[in-house]
């Protein structure tokens, strides 16, 4: 379809959309075209309407179109405990388990020096300037535990242990519901090591 | 993130695209707005104009911004011979083989009576109209190989050829480069019927 540049435009644009190839994203446009444009219009103005409005919460760093998150704007929050998480979804991840009362750091990636990821591109500055507010006492670092979320962990803790400041990390351990057979060793060990 | 209708818009819009489930839509949504907000952009003006321009070929039905696509303007195809596929990737995969100078009609979809796809959904009755045009001669059926692809093949080929059309289907058989051990019982039978 090499006659049709709208077309083609089309194609383009949607292969930059995270894991999405070529073939995946003429089956898209495809599909909008025949079978949904009114959804095509709707992604259209929703895109315009985040690009214009979302930007990053002054406090958490957190996608907002207000100048502080709701989270950081409630006043039920404990000001005392601040979670440093990697993305929006870890953050939803622990909201949805309700057990977590205090406030949040949203980093929105982790170090990854191979790709150009640096302390200063995952906020670390940010994060140091807003955990020493004076009310922050314990710093919860709850990133991935994958070897690029392990490292971030271990920069971020040096750097906020420096300043005084009580960091902890979320607990290793066995899943609930899985079996030991099927857990990996490394897993199995750390929770042997942080035995209760 | 109950607080961030703009953000949610954009999560819930991006559902709409196929294959694209609420874990991947907060993904893209994340993606773009850390980084790459110019995809964004670039992508919602790509959407629009497509829904602005682009519509079915006059002839073939395929998509195109012109009141008829460059395949069936091209003074040099053969008109005599009408292939008809369902979806335009099918229809550029064909191309690309470089040994088709015919024509084409694309279904943009095949029969699925379960979701409710009829023959007219698919454009028999434009297929018949345009197959009767008096030049073509034999209407080539290159739908798929799926028992859908093949329900369609034999509802359209009844109907072209109670107009006395003459229509063939693409040859089954097995495919270049395969080793018989690993292909499917079904093809090894139809490539041993169909031999020559």
């Amino acid at each position: 379809m090499s006659a049709e540049p709208t077309l083609d435009a089309l194609v383009e644009a949607l292969r930059r959309l995270p894991g999405v190839g070529a073939k995946s994203a003429q089956r898209m446009a495809v599909h909008l075209l025949q079978h949904d444009r009114d959804g095509a219009r709707r992604i259209a103005s929703a895109l315009e309407e985040s690009v214009a409005r979302v930007h990053h919460c002054a406090r958490c760093h957190t996608f907002t179109e207000h100048e502080i998150c709701a989270i950081c704007a409630s006043p039920g929050r404990d000001a005392r405990l601040l979670c440093v998480v990697e993305t929006p979804a870890d953050q939803s991840a622990l909201e949805r388990t309700g057990s977590y009362r205090g406030l949040y750091f949203v980093l929105m990636g982790r170090l990854s020096p191979l790709d150009g990821i640096g302390p200063d591109q995952v906020g670390a500055r940010e994060l140091l300037a807003r955990a020493a507010d004076g009310q922050v006492e314990e710093v919860i670092l709850a990133t991935s535990f994958t070897a690029e979320g392990e490292a971030t962990a271990h920069v971020l803790s040096q750097a906020l242990k420096a300043r005084g400041l009580r960091v902890t990390r979320l607990a290793r351990g066995v899943p609930i519901g899985s079996e030991l057979e099927y857990v990996d060793l490394g897993t199995i060990a750390h929770a042997l090591v942080d035995r209760r």
